[in-house]
């Protein structure tokens, strides 16, 4: 799914009555389109430590590794949404395990919540936005071919906390993790 | 800021090309209006074993007491926006300490990133969405007149990590926490 583009429409910019911020405004009806940041949920998931990837099918990052993530949709919660998008990208029943880690991706305007998660058995295939999923041991993990610097980051924060029952969620990488998930990516 | 309802305009459900979840589509020109859960950031703000509440001078739950809290905007971090959601309702400028909580509540499609964060100096003062902004003792704080559950569950939930450095967040109410809130609330 991709979000469409105002500006293709009849789409004015202007602050409405009592608001403080300018909005897109529909200039044939006066319908106010709000736009607010969009929630990602997924998860790293784990089956006897190997992990779960998927090539996306879809753009951006066609035929890049990915967790399973995506928009959160209405009327679920966040952990409810990363397990629907694993079973969607991957055929994945997946157990959370925690919250791994919240993203804030202010130039994309996102918030990204991470979960640990396994699977139980080894059940899984490529649903309709995956060309392939594959359970990688952690040295075989395509990390030229990742698809976000965020995969990058929760793979090695997982890494971290993964013989821990409870743990404090990550926020976005710093240092050199974050200096490494770009170079990844500068490709 | 209230969110225009999509059945006062030309909008029409359907699900779009490519698309699995059923959407609001203008019948006029083809914009489609995706919803996705929205965000909201707040924190608990303490000065000296006090708390900061604000009194709503806006609907809903008008002249009822809260948390500073609001809709996450656009190009800014979860953090920023508590920030400046403290600033826009009791002119004070926090300084945060460790995320508190994540709330899911679907049942209204949003999600709450609660912050712990406190006062240097005692100065605040009512914003235009604040009737009165208050400091309160733990024992005077308007439990009968507060204007959400999640306001009832940050306050408890706080008490019990105020004096560690670090903590896991906490996640909605449950138990007994979760059944004191609804009888606050069922006045």
């Amino acid at each position: 799914m991709s979000t469409p583009d105002p500006s293709d429409y009849s789409f004015i910019k202007q602050i409405p009555d009592g608001d403080s911020v300018e909005r897109h405004v529909c200039d044939d009806c006066g319908w106010i389109h709000y736009v607010n940041p969009k929630i990602v949920v997924g998860s790293v998931v784990t089956y006897q430590d190997k992990f779960l990837l998927c090539k996306r099918s879809i753009h951006p990052r066609k035929g890049y590794w990915t967790l399973p993530a995506g928009y959160m949709e209405e009327k679920e919660t966040s952990e409810q949404g990363a397990k629907r998008e694993a079973m969607e990208e991957a055929n994945a029943d997946i157990t959370l395990t925690g919250m791994l880690a919240l993203y804030n991706i202010p130039h994309i305007s996102q918030v990204q919540i991470m979960y640990r998660a396994h699977l139980e058995k080894p059940d899984f295939s490529a649903g309709p936005e995956s060309e392939d999923v594959q359970l990688f041991n952690w040295d075989d993990i395509p990390w030229e071919d990742l698809a976000f610097p965020t995969v990058y980051w929760a793979l090695h924060q997982f890494q971290d906390i993964k013989h821990l029952s409870s743990f404090i969620p990550f926020q976005n990488a710093d240092g050199e993790l974050l200096e490494n998930s770009f170079k990844m990516l500068k490709r």
